[in-house]
This record gives C-alpha cells, structure tokens and sequence, in this order.
C-alpha cells in the first residue's frame, strides 16, 4: 500500500516533512502525471498528521509547481518530465572518470596525507592533531559577537560582499600587523579562506621563472604539497635550533636561482623553532642581496610561551616590499571559521584580488565579520591569555613525559601546539607508528615534513587536544615501543 | 610631546586601545629597547584614562613579551628587535611585481569585469545586480539556526571540519536533490565555497584533452572568465526561446571534438530562459551518443514564477554518471554565506575532495552549519514564498515598463532576478550605456555574456535590487536613450 513508509523525524516543521515525501513520489515517478492524490483529509489519516498539515504541505507542492489543483475535483500530481523513470528502458552512460582527470587531480589524490592516514579507533590515543581545543572556546562571546554584528547590519553581511574582504576587518588587521612592527605603506591586504587558499593564491599569481623553491626543512607538509602541485622543484636548507641554517641558505643562492622563499620564522612546523632575532635580519639582508621575494607563514605566531614578542620578518623587511605575508588565526582562535590574509606590496594584492574574485568570489561575510567583531570586542587578549596558559602547561607536561620515557636524541619547540621529536639517525619512526598504532597511539611520522624524503627518525607530537592522563600515557607507550625496537 | 596623540575610539575595551597604542610604539620604534614606561599612575593621568586601566594594558603588554616588569623599579620596553627602525639606514629592497606575475594573474586582472564595469555615482539606477535584495532576508530566522546550532555543537562548528563538508548539510542536500528527482545512487556529493569554487574545481580537476568546451552563447561571465583562465576554446551556440539550439548543437558534435558541455537549463543567465523538458530528454540523449560530460548550473533553479517544477538535467540523466551538478543558495538565500556543492559521480568526487582540500582546507563549518539549521528548521520554503512573490511582482513591472518604454526587439526570461533584452542588429548597447550612466542609470552591456564578442546589440537589467519608481523611472530613461540613438 502507497503512504505507508512514511516516519516523522524530529525537529523539522512536520507540513516540510510530508511535503518532502510526496515532492520525492513524484519527483522520482511514483505518483504519475495527473494522478490524483489523495483528498487531505484522507492522507491525514493515512500519514498519522493533522489536516491543516497536509493542506499546509499541498499548498507549498503547488506554489514549487508539483502538484496542480481542480476546484472541487482535487489535487493532482504535475507533469514533471523529464526525471527519468526507473521503469523507463535505460540507455545510461557510464563515463570512466579516471581517464577524464588531470595531472593535478591525480597528484592532490596521491598527496593527500588525509587520505593515507592511519585511521583512529575508537579509544586511540592520537598526537596527529595541531588543531586547537575546543574545550577553550568563549563560545558565548562568539555568539555575542555576532548578534552584535548581525544588530548592526546583518542584512548587508548576508549579501555579496567584496573580494578584497570586508572592509572593518581589513582595517583591522592593516591595525594589528602594523601594531606587531609592519610598514604598511605602499602595502595592501586581501583577506582569503585561511592560510591555504592564501597560499595557493600567491602560487598562482606568481610567474614559474626556475621552478624552484627554497624553505626550511622539514617544514609545513600542507606547503609541500601545494607546492608539489604547483610543479615546483623545492630545496630544503637544514634547521638549527635558532632557525635555518644561514650558511646553507647563501650556498644555496650562491648555486641556483630560486623564484621565492617559503619560511615559517616563528614556531616553525613542525619543528617548533623560533628563528633568532639576529638571523632574521641576517636573512633579510642576503634575500635583498639576492633579491629573492619571501612567502612568510605567521600561522602560529600568537602562541608564544616565554621570552620577548619576535616580530615577524615582515616587520624586519622594513620598507622593503618582497615579504609576503600570510596570516590565519585558524590555529590561535577557531579554525572552522575559514579566514586568513595576505598582507603585501599593493600592486601584488592588485592581481591576487582578480584571483581570489575568479576562485571564489570573496570569503564569507559572516565568519570575517564575526571575527571581526569578536576582535574588536577585545576578546583576543583575554582568549590568548587563557589558551596560551593552558597550551604552555600541556607544553611542559609534554615534554616532560617525552624526557622521561623516549629515547630520543632532540626534543624541539618553544611554542605553539606540537613538539618535534628526533631519534638517532637510522631509527624508523614509521616502524614505531605501527607498534604504537597496534598499541593504541598515533602521532605523524616526521618524513612527511621533510622535502627530500629524509626525516625517517623523527615524528611530530600534537599535544593541543590530548588530555594530561593520555598524554603522559601515551608517550609511555611511545617509549616502550621505541626502546624494544631499539633492541 | 610623548603620548598626547592618544585618541579614544567608542566599542573597543579601553584598555585594549591603550595596550595597541603603547604596542605600536614599541614595535615601531618609539620606545625603545629598555627605555622606562611612565608609571601606571602618570600614564594614567597622560591618557585621561583610569589607573586600572593602564594596569591591565600594561599586564596584557608584559604577557605578549613587549615589555618587563622589575618589582621596585617600573616597566620597561622590551628588546623586540628586529622591527626596522624608521631611522635606521635603508637598504630596502623594491621588487617590481609586474615583472613577476604570471600568465594566470595578468588574465584574471584582464577578464575580471568587477575592476573594469562603470562604477554608480551616488544616486544612480543601477540594473547591473543580480544579488538577492536583502529586505527580504528573514534575519531573525538566520539569528536562530545560528544559536539552535551553537548551542547543540558550538565546539565542534569552531573547529577543524572535513573537508567534503559539514555532513548534516551533505545529507540534506543529498536528499534535496533526490526530491528533485535525481537518482543519487553511485553519486557522492562535496560543499564548495559558492558556485563558484566548484566550477574552479571541476575545471582543475578535467584533463584537458582537446581544451574545447561547449556552451550557450550568451552565458555566465564568471563562467566565460574562468574557462578561458583554464584556457580552453569556447563553442558558444546560440539560444532559441526554448532553450540552447539543439541541431546546432549537433552539427558541433559532429564537426569537433569537445571535453565537455557547460550549460544552464534554467533560468538562465544572462538569458533567463527555461530550456523545455523536449529539449533536455534529447540532449541528454545526443551527450550520451558523443559521451560528452555536462556541468550543468543549477544557480537560479529555485526563482521559478509558474508553470510546473522542471527537473535539473542531471535528474533527466537517470543513473548516467555524465552529469556534474553545481548548486548554490547563493541567489536565492543569503550570498555571504558562501556555500554550494557539487553532485556528480563518486568516484569524480573523491578526486575533487583532494583538490579542494588542497586550496582551502574546507568550507566554512559555521556557515554550512547555519545554513543547515536554517534549512532543517523549514525556513526555505517560507522565504521561498515570500521571496518569489516580490520577485515575480517585480518581474512583471520591468517587463511591463520595458514593453512600454524601449524600442527593443526582444525580451527574454521567465524567471530569476533579471531580463534580458536585445535591439535590433547593429545597435550599440554600449553606446547606449554611455548615454545613460551620463543621466544616472546604468546596466550590463550584453556582449559581457558572449563567447564570441557578438552580442553588441543586447544588455542585461538586473532588477532585485530596485526599488519599482526606480525600474519605471530608469527603463524610462533607457528607451529615451535608445530611441535617440536609433535616430
């Protein structure tokens, strides 16, 4: 019998559910052409729901052009050709997709880490995460953030907005960068879906001269790949524990020329190095020297546990104008809100705006004005202050555990949400992974970060949202499992 | 004098402007290394604020590491080396950006008409939006999805989401589209940031085998622009009043080779026609004989004003997997929360997640959160209602004062938030549109649309966002214009 497969499912206006159903009958063929549906007293008793429910439900299948009605005859189902019968005889085409894709398809299947992880059970211990803990959230000042916003003019947020970004954020942040050292003159600011649509953008937008990259390595595995699938040919220099090797980098400018520089100065990923104010300005100046541009990663630079506030090179570049800068408070605040931004030369951020407005329009209204009331509202300090509290004490309990269980030869990282952990050379930190893994932990072995495919004794552990009790029983396990391999 | 271009701004926690004032000194300069802070006691009565205030703005200073504290003795600035100095020598490098942007940059500078368009002085008609008129956003409704969802999974919206989607909203969708009419087995679906990214995707991840695409000609700007970015000839065929010319099409086929076919059935743009139920079952029909891919562009789907539903070609398409379909709310709910998706077949999709997680990680999980909620709680159809309605009634009034006023050969659409109109062979809209900017009103010269750069003769009027004396008023103006022009 028809209708009796229907279920009411909570929280959802009940005259939309039974509209649902019978779109879907119809929709997919199982009521034909001028069928006559049933009269609305009728299919209230058939379905269990009030009358006024179902003439509620006929009235909004008429107005999207379903169903039709006769006076005094009824309702009738419309002819909604051409959905395809499944009665209908099938002459379907079967597309092999796999012989349709580019190389670019291919290659961001074959280095999407996310896709090759192992998969956490339930119960696992995971260190893989450098997101932040949710447990910090003020979620009642983001919900106050943002019916003040929405007061204010929440009409004008929920329209299109402009590619450059909303304007009270740009200037916000224009405030903010300025306020961390930065020349902004001659500098413009494009506002992007996080740090990765920024730096995908700044690849697009510059000219492939060598086709080659310098970075620290290891460094940022997101930037490896982007920058693999860019085509680029990437030249890792070695990290000391004040930051890249110097003398590496003048050899390696000395040999080849590069088109650009991808650095993350302050607790770099995944190692957790800060670079030392005299390096910064070392760099700078053999960069001028070379005129190299920089592509800079601020992603973490809130996070700063101890010592004095480092300014970014950026700041460093002075009225220089070959610093791009990349920001995001996705690691320091909330990243399911998608907003970072490129502070730059302004003839740059000219070309990167017709980019970001041929990729995606702009980035949401409503999550930069959120933010941008969030901050405004002054809840940066009080959050950071709190965060940064807390992230430093499981810092601290972190490495502590690390000290007095694993094996290692180096543990680095003055910041942020992760430690890096080296063991001797020749040690596999993807044989202790799948120990661990079989012992419930997980943590990402280090060779992802490094460019040339070394780094197989080393791995990064993300504290951010690991609990103290598995935190320290983790790394216990770690440690056992590192020693019997060890022999 | 020091500190006396200290300025108050309403809004923001007094102390955080005094922090951000003193912050920026010592970033920049001002103060310098170790150089004595005024006592909270002075630096109070210097700024006109209170005592308390200066202390938690010092204290917040002393935890971001730009001063120290020594009991007995005061604060000092701290060594925040190395933001250059204004008065230090300059060796600042200035690189010339110009010379290195790529092929991409200088093309999405060239094509993007937003830099190139009439800007509207104050007071101007403007006929050249197709954005939803914000009056009709129901505000309070997005108010409550967006606290009914903070409240069930605040948390977990802040934070990192998938990059597929939010998968309440990827369930809804999937189930929206099935009402449709479409069968959905074998298909998979991933939110994107608007249309817009999703076309992006979808043209990235194609290989490009004969860089030949097939369209109607006119068609979507954006979508012209970003074609010819991914560098592909396009075959533009030209429209009847039912739809893209199927034997034209045909002839296409046989003559040329075509990776694949981008096409709007409904509503559409710049067009507004509604390609007839016929013509889409032999289309379908002819794709399947060549094995031509369709993207087809649901955008407007929703703005129909009568006749029956008619169902999206990837619901005529029945289990065939050659359809990729690009939806968005964009026109016909709230722009600034940038979501849409795409629906296509899985294994197409599992492709298209790796490339969208490469450029931006995800789509935002609070606006996809929102926007579920909103859906969930049954606004759509009651905003659908009321939004047709006014559009319809609009509609109707710039197609009555059109027929009264301009001396055109044709006006086409039959839904949607525009009309399209085209003159006779040889007249210049262009000509006209400067004509008309000079007396206040402006619209869309028609060949923006084209993919051959005909359409000389045609324009478009956007009329959502103008109010009805403004449509009679500007149409007024238009067809004095036009009819001046004609002689």
């Amino acid at each position: 019998m028809m209708f009796n497969d229907f279920k009411l499912i909570g929280d959802r206006p009940v005259y939309i559910q039974v509209k649902d159903y019978l779109q879907k009958m119809i929709a997919q063929g199982g009521l034909l052409a001028d069928q006559k549906l049933p009269s609305t007293r009728e299919l209230s008793e058939l379905l269990h729901v009030s009358r006024n429910t179902v003439i509620a439900a006929y009235t909004s299948l008429e107005d999207e052009g379903f169903i039709y009605t006769i006076r005094g005859k009824g309702s009738f189902a419309a002819a909604v050709i051409p959905a395809r019968r499944c009665h209908e005889p099938s002459h379907d085409l079967k597309l092999d997709w796999k012989q349709r894709l580019s190389g670019t398809a291919q290659l961001a299947d074959e280095l999407d880490l996310m896709k090759r992880g192992i998969r956490a059970a339930k119960g696992t211990i995971s260190f893989t995460s450098i997101a932040p803990d949710e447990k910090l959230f003020d979620l009642d000042q983001v919900k106050r953030a943002f019916l003040d916003r929405m007061s204010i003019e929440g009409d004008v947020l929920l329209n299109y907005g402009y590619a450059k970004g909303y304007k009270p954020l740009m200037e916000y942040l224009l405030q903010y960068m300025e306020n961390k050292g930065v020349n902004v003159s001659g500098k413009d600011l494009l506002i992007t879906n996080g740090f990765t649509e920024g730096f995908e953008l700044v690849l697009s937008a510059l000219q492939k001269r060598h086709g080659t990259v310098l970075c620290e390595n290891p460094t940022h595995n997101t930037a490896i790949k982007n920058l693999k699938l860019h085509g680029y040919d990437i030249t890792g220099i070695e990290m000391e524990s004040d930051g890249i090797c110097l003398d590496k980098v003048e050899q390696a400018l000395q040999e080849q020329s590069f088109d650009f520089a991808f650095l993350i100065p302050s607790y770099h990923n995944p190692t957790g190095i800060v670079m030392s104010p005299e390096k910064r300005v070392k760099l700078i100046e053999l960069m001028t020297a070379y005129q190299i541009p920089i592509v800079e990663d601020g992603f973490n630079e809130e996070l700063r546990y101890s010592g004095a506030h480092v300014a970014p090179l950026i700041a460093s570049a002075g009225a220089s104008n070959n610093v791009v800068y990349i920001g995001s408070f996705s690691k320091v605040l909330f990243p399911g809100i998608r907003v970072g931004w490129i502070l730059a030369d302004h003839e740059l951020i000219y070309y990167l705006e017709s980019i970001k407005r041929a990729r995606s329009i702009h980035t949401s209204t409503l999550d930069q004005s959120l933010l941008y009331q969030y901050l405004l509202n002054g809840n940066l300090d009080k959050y950071l202050k709190r965060a940064r509290a807390e992230y430093k004490r499981k810092y601290e309990w972190t490495k502590q555990c690390i000290e007095e269980h694993i094996p290692c030869k180096r543990v680095s990282g003055d910041g942020g949400l992760h430690v890096f952990v080296e063991f001797e050379q020749g040690f596999k930190t993807r044989e202790l992974l799948k120990m661990c893994s079989e012992r419930g932990v997980i943590f990402t072995p280090g060779d992802n970060f490094y460019t040339d495919g070394t780094g197989q004794h080393t791995m990064r552990l993300g504290f951010s949202r690991v609990a103290d009790e598995d935190i320290s029983q983790g790394i216990r396990i770690i440690g056992q499992a590192a020693a019997q391999l060890m022999g």
